[in-house]
């Protein structure tokens, strides 16, 4: 099998991650990297002997004085490419995706970048076949992913009617939060409703969502709070068996002594997980509660890990490799470990 | 090849890192764990399919209850034991030696426990030998064991007049953060001298060391400032020179970007280890300063990563399978991938 050939453009929280996801696909091969640091992160790149190639000619001599072996520059690496893969901060992607076109690269930005850029925005289990052979799309938000898995398995069971959730922001990424975090406060985003729940709407315009967020002061994950209307009254089973139509949804229970972020991290990193990633929506199944139509759920959401899974089946949509969303889903769930269920499968030690 | 079987009692923060580092080696067996537990922390031993034993017949029972596959009680792991490492909280140790004794088991206890537990007290390049066959030992604390291996280091190359230390101490384990964390505040141990300096005089009598310690609102490692009065002038390179002695101090830079804790640990997870583990004395190159007889630096502990390869090689000592403390320590070195360079060696992805 011709393996597709995939660059990574950004080594940062999500760049390193995808890039390491890729490496362990059975379809894929990582053809290299490419950033514009020049200190320990990329250095880690070398030390996995994966190739580095700068962001220009200015950045390749950067690289060479702080002796990165780099290789070359994103032109060089994207003579060679299939697909790539954009995790440039937000907004660079933008710019960066003329690169691409001009090279006729297809490509993936993430989303921090405005659904414009790829003018298609993805979800796996929402959408992975409208972007069969495309030129590009936009892997949503770790937030918004969060958003359409639950929501679209509601919405499949016929039970969605309209959706309201609060979602607390852990307040910066674990490497960064020397450099800009908050401490001892709260911080509201100004406007109701945030970004999130229209941008839900764009990977599924139907969905009748809205969201308010906080930032809060942690680095270890998002947490949700959701209020749903369902479209008639269930009970508990039904919507759980909703959600368990996810593959990417995964229950915890309060019982288990999984009664907060740090602990389900501690757990993530006890199975053995890179990094501790968590790609699943950790869903607390004790918690949740339904009374006639209305229905309380919260989950947990890694915002460094939940967008890794989702963009390795965006390049197989783009390659149009597999045309089969579920098909593409189940090898990439494979690949990374991932299970509904955190205790009935081996993990690495 | 007969392997050293080894039992671990306790499968908590060091317990469970300790059961790993086991099946890591290519001389010993990790029979089983054993534990009070009945939430998640045991499921994943079960997950893992180690054999899990209950601590009495009280907490089998409740393990049943909890739908925990349990094997036995500690009295029949320790039956199959050539050696148990005791992981128990601390105090624990003292009473379960007991039982250890009673069933002729060799132990290792962890330092948390008082020297007279085991009689002996361990840090593998200071005094291996010394602990070879005997009927216990007792790995001391995370900070202890990084005063000893640096101060040594400092001794071996005839360096070493006295030092003064100051320990920023993590507030608590993070996966416990959520029912014991203190914020916004620092809370110095009343007393000065704090424990470690007299501790790290359980393992070498001869160091003259007094420490102070503060407990810090975060929970990624602890960090020490020292200041050492060296036997004789000497230069940053003979320093540097001394600690290079140690296979177990690695040298960190600024000038790359590690600047904080939190950099620190997101590098040991970029590297792949289990947890992002930091097996060794994390130690700023480029902030060391020599200013005539006076030695200046600080460095980073991991408290939950650091006494692991000290344990693996107690077992060594305590059994007489390899009487030689550099072919231990090379042993575990190998097996857990601790290299004093973090970017020269190839790690797993």
């Amino acid at each position: 099998m011709k393996k597709i050939k995939v660059a990574v453009n950004g080594y940062g929280v999500i760049g390193k991650r995808v890039a390491n996801a890729i490496m362990l696909q059975p379809d894929m091969q990582l053809i290299g990297i490419c950033d514009v640091a020049t200190d320990w992160r990329i250095k880690v790149a070398n030390t996995k002997e994966i190739p580095v190639y700068a962001y220009n000619g200015e950045t390749y001599e950067k690289m060479k004085l702080a002796n990165i072996e780099v290789v070359g520059i994103l032109e060089d690496l994207l003579k060679q490419a299939d697909v790539i893969v954009d995790c440039a901060p937000k907004k660079f992607g933008a710019q960066n995706a003329e690169r691409y076109r001009k090279a006729g690269v297809k490509f993936i930005v993430q989303g921090g970048e405005k659904h414009e850029v790829a003018g298609h925005s993805f979800v796996a289990e929402a959408n992975y076949e409208s972007a069969l052979g495309r030129e590009a799309t936009r892997v949503v938000s770790c937030n918004t992913t969060s958003i359409v898995r639950t929501l679209s398995a509601l919405k499949r069971a016929g039970l969605l009617k309209n959706a309201r959730g609060t979602l607390l922001r852990r307040a910066t990424d674990p490497w960064e939060s020397h450099l800009n975090g908050i401490m001892n406060t709260l911080v509201p985003e100004p406007e109701i409703p945030s970004h999130q729940g229209p941008d839900a709407q764009s990977v599924d315009p139907e969905l009748d969502v809205v969201t308010a967020a906080v930032k809060v002061p942690e680095t270890l994950s998002h947490l949700h709070y959701w209020t749903v209307r369902l479209s008639r009254k269930a009970s508990k089973e039904e919507v759980l068996e909703a959600f368990r139509s996810s593959t990417r949804i995964a229950f915890i229970q309060h019982e288990d002594g999984l009664s907060a972020n740090n602990a389900v991290k501690e757990l993530m990193l006890d199975l053995g997980r890179p990094h501790g990633d968590m790609y699943e929506v950790a869903l607390w199944e004790d918690m949740l509660k339904v009374e006639g139509d209305e229905l309380y759920y919260a989950y947990l959401v890694d915002n460094q890990a939940i967008v890794i899974p989702e963009t390795i089946d965006a390049v197989r949509a783009l390659t149009g490799s597999e045309t089969s969303g579920p098909n593409s889903i189940n090898t990439t769930n494979k690949a990374l470990f991932i299970y509904p269920n955190y205790f009935k499968q081996s993990y690495l030690v």
